[in-house]
């Protein structure tokens, strides 16, 4: 692991995720750019402390020298956005898969030669766009893909949370003040940090691509240099229509990332907050909740389903879903075989990036329309 | 009555609000273009048949000649769009109070001419956006009137209904057939017919004004004038910001009008479908939930009550609210005393069809934005 | 209207259900057994002063004296228990129909002669069991009676209130005083109030019929004569088994009746604070939420509904639907017709009134599961 | 861990919960009563092959003759429940620290003798009442116990789950056929699965012990020896009432504990299925929802929570709960420190073998209130 020291929060995500299953184990890590906390960091996840790194360079150069039963299988980036990147890329060279949090880089262009890395080295790259990995999230995309929707018309994907609206970032609170600050973040906070899900979320469930979009940011926030808060209107290529609005500063909205797809034959809806239930109403019948864990739930979610109904599964499940779907392809790859795993990757990651961007020069441009670039 | 004949919806529900506290005796009407239907519905509903007029025209005659005591109070228009105006302006030069249902009118033109008469004549005029009758909506203004939202930052407001997803005007569907009729409802199907309803609803909440706004129309079923769909975003005088969507397509949807409003100290939410509860976090609490009939809301709130607590109140009774407002108004002016009544107004009928035509505008311009006018 | 003046609450309730469909006027009543207070309300009800009496029995008398086109066409009850079978039977043996509200009587002897009574004049006479008069009650009905739910195993009824958690009685609240008064309310406040409610809903539903049952009764606030709680365990015809509680001390619940019915094939569920929706669980199926107004509910339930879909109708609407099935009894009664309505009648009175003696039995006896009687 | 072989349920959740925390590893095991299903699932755990054992007898004298730096330190058991007993005991006696599923024993006459060996050898025992764990039920106890409800009048705890509707033990579901087994569930199915959660978690919620109960068992499929649905009244020392029911055949249910209490000053509820919500009600003040994570919750419950809010937590953190808190002690125990977990022990096992042993009593007898023992 790169990244995830002291107070970090989605390291130890990571980690509680990557625990799970019983399938990985946490052999090294390079935890902080302070050393001392690196080896701290270290000694309370009960490493071998000459595996707790001062810094990632020397991690994937020692670990890279290391027997090939001993090394690690891959590394999981879980810094602020700006070192994605060049860890990734570092990490690919040295021969390791990788695992990355999102959105994949500080801009479009380094996500491209990422991508262009990753071709290259042939390494398996999973990015962490955990959402997509709950259950009922592929129900969704099931319903989709097997026209239980009909043609989509309309998609309105929304993620609130309300965490900015203090100035915490002011008061030293580190996850507020990397993402706020566009040397880490890059150039967008809201939308980087969360609308990116929301996009992602759409995408993955009704395949459409954006063919422009019109986006409004505003930094509610004083002093602040990136957005805290923005509304886009979607064209999606084949005439769907969307809205997607994500916010910081939406007080009382706690994670609440949710989408609705409307078709021609039907509509669903899902929420992350209650995310066991989806709901489907197909054309003149009436409302149904589908729940996890039933008989009547697609194959393509019942994989990724560990409890019986009833048995609320969450946030952790999904982001380990992610993992286990990487890990099998990486343990795939390390016995040359072929895995075409339900993860995101780096092609996600380009789209991702693409997002930002597009919505980040519309913004700049007054909320101008502007096309998304062919990538 | 003029409008409410076979096969009408609007004309039926303004019928059930105005008996539901046996203020109002309907008296009169000219329930249909054709004189036989007129007739036909005077009869089921036990009017004297002399009173069952061959037109709205004929009746404002008519009951302007019969003595004092004896004739209409006030007229109640709920025919389609294009009437709306010329039968209203009848009637206040014929002395009478009007109800009239909403949108006020087919243009902002008319609307202002509407305005003039209506202050010119002196006449009460009450405007039918039937949802903020309910007491909770009352409830949210009061919240946001005495501060407890902070400055408001951000407003969503969303009317998805479904309804019109199927072509069913070449069907015959009366109630379709004229809401996509660009000759009786005016240049707007879903923004004229529900949209304004959204507008309505935040304005009446928060007090906030558009500055401009950005309004994406689809007519997602072919052969359609008008738009069955629309996205929107809002800028507000004073930095606020919204959302505001709409459709007719939205499939599985029933009328699901419903609002939040985020502010620096809370945020508030409220879905029609639910009338009877309203979620208000205050910032850095748990949600509470408001519930219509409890001794803690206020009396803004409590006038419009008429049940207690967990014995539901619905649509028919936020209904009748505007008509006890308009009825305690127009007794007022029978008795020339001064009553401002908490009822929609010509010139929120105005503002409306300002809101209706600068959305229209932006449509038409591939969803430019465009400043609100001076009214 | 024999009851229901100043401070009444049911009175009003009766009243505006009977305005809304303005197939009902009210005419003449004796609203308090102070004729000033009777006079006073008539008033204010815009009555004809010399048909708002000082008593019921001058009510009966004089209507009955007028012609048959001027006198009142039935009688709607609404005073405290204690009145219910004097002013019915007054009125019945005068030659009237009647309206009344629940429960039926004090005693279940006093039922009895009250049904011989009804029988012997062949009077109209309904029991304002309002809830099911709720279209999705009825739509719940129809889902038993087709067979959707297979063999009913299991009921739960609940009826939770907390509105007597302060002892309001001791100061002078009207509504509390009464029902906490064995002479006014009889042998049970919270079952004979509200828990006969849950079982009529039971029966309305299911048609399911009791065999036994053991009952709890509590008087959690001292100095109470009347139980302000009840626990139930019941056992049907049959093998079926049933839970049902009430309570009117339960903090923070309102009006909570609901019920949950479980069958080999599926079960369903309904909560009066939100009568629009009825859950519905085919074996093995999503779940289905069913919603009032769609073109896939029963005819059952259609008839009994005025507004579209996502319009939400509430108590006063169910309320009024019982009005509008005894009213076609009482029209068809009147043109000499048969009409079988969807409405209680003497023998749900009846049975309401044997479940209440059977329940205070077994609470007096400690909680022993007692018989239910044959009636 | 003794038991969670090849298609067991248990066993596979308390692997997910030990994982999870990365505070403990599995090293050996007697997975299945058959020795080679045993090594297999020892294998797929990656154990080292020698210590998957092919009993647990053989486990626990060979386990306990390793070193002290290589032997388990404590063992789960999660076998059905008639092994429950005889592994603790061998176990205990071994010299290891338990964890052990629920219901303890077979009898309440072994849940006293496992009490008196694990009082004997100074282990530490857990007894894995998962649904304890969960952070909003220990913010539940801490509105009780801060005397924010008041004293409490009435307890509704609920278990339905439909899983057993079909005869499936009759087609050979391992997990159904023993636990409709008496030889190897004990006395009572519904209520010795489910019935003692509900129990448990209103005992630890509330603080109230049971005075007498009235227990009514019903089988409804035939040909099953134990029941399959319960439906109990209780009286609680000191006045309260309760009911409480659990059901496995109540169709469409999945694994719906929920729990209501109700006091003079407030009330709560809490839903297994949204177990990230708590619902508490202060008299005469609006409904409260609290929600996991935030800064307003109690230490008590923010000591159980790894995720911010609005990160849904879920069915295996709550379990993981209950193992950290065991591991903690254990801990404690083996550096000879005292610590008081917030876990339940073996005298919770002792409580809920009373409580199913009283019920069966009760049910046995034609459903007559039972005393509650002395322990």
């Amino acid at each position: 692991m790169v990244g995830g020291g002291p107070n970090a929060f989605i390291g130890a995500v990571h980690r509680l995720a990557a625990n799970l299953d019983g399938q990985i184990e946490l052999v090294a890590g390079a935890f902080s750019a302070d050393a001392k906390n690196s080896r701290m960091t270290g000694k309370q996840l009960f490493l071998n402390p000459r595996r707790a790194y001062a810094s990632y360079a020397e991690m994937a150069v020692r670990e890279a020298a290391l027997p090939a039963d001993e090394r690690i299988d891959f590394v999981a980036i879980v810094t602020p956005n700006f070192l994605h990147a060049p860890v990734a890329t570092t990490f690919l060279k040295a021969g390791f898969h990788v695992v990355c949090d999102k959105p994949m880089t500080l801009t479009l262009a380094e996500a491209k030669a990422l991508r262009n890395t990753v071709r290259k080295t042939g390494k398996v790259f999973a990015l962490t766009h955990n959402y997509t990995g709950y259950p009922m999230v592929k129900e969704a995309r099931e319903l989709v893909r097997t026209g239980k929707l009909g043609k989509i018309l309309k998609v309105v994907a929304e993620y609130p949370q309300g965490w900015l609206l203090d100035k915490i970032e002011a008061a030293g609170q580190k996850q507020a003040a990397w993402r706020l600050d566009p040397r880490r973040a890059g150039a967008s906070s809201c939308v980087g940090d969360i609308g990116t899900h929301a996009e992602n979320l759409g995408r993955y469930i009704t395949g459409l691509e954006i063919e422009s979009l019109c986006a409004e940011f505003t930094s509610f926030i004083p002093g602040r240099k990136l957005e805290d808060d923005a509304n886009l209107l979607l064209r999606y290529r084949g005439g769907a229509k969307g809205v997607l609005h994500c916010s910081q500063i939406s007080c009382g909205e706690e994670n609440n990332l949710n989408i609705r797809v409307y078709g021609t034959l039907g509509s669903l809806a899902w929420h992350q907050e209650h995310p066991n239930e989806l709901k489907f109403i197909p054309k003149g019948e009436p409302v149904r909740i589908l729940r996890r864990g039933n008989g009547y739930v697609s194959d393509a979610a019942k994989k990724f389903t560990r409890l019986p109904f009833g048995h609320p599964e969450a946030f952790i499940e999904a982001f380990a879903n992610i993992y286990l779907e990487a890990v099998a392809a990486i343990r795939a790859s390390l016995a040359s075989k072929r895995f075409t795993g339900d993860f995101p990757t780096v092609d996600d990651g380009v789209m991702g990036m693409a997002f930002i961007e597009t919505a980040v020069k519309s913004a700049a441009s007054n909320a101008k329309w502007m096309k998304f670039p062919k990538l």
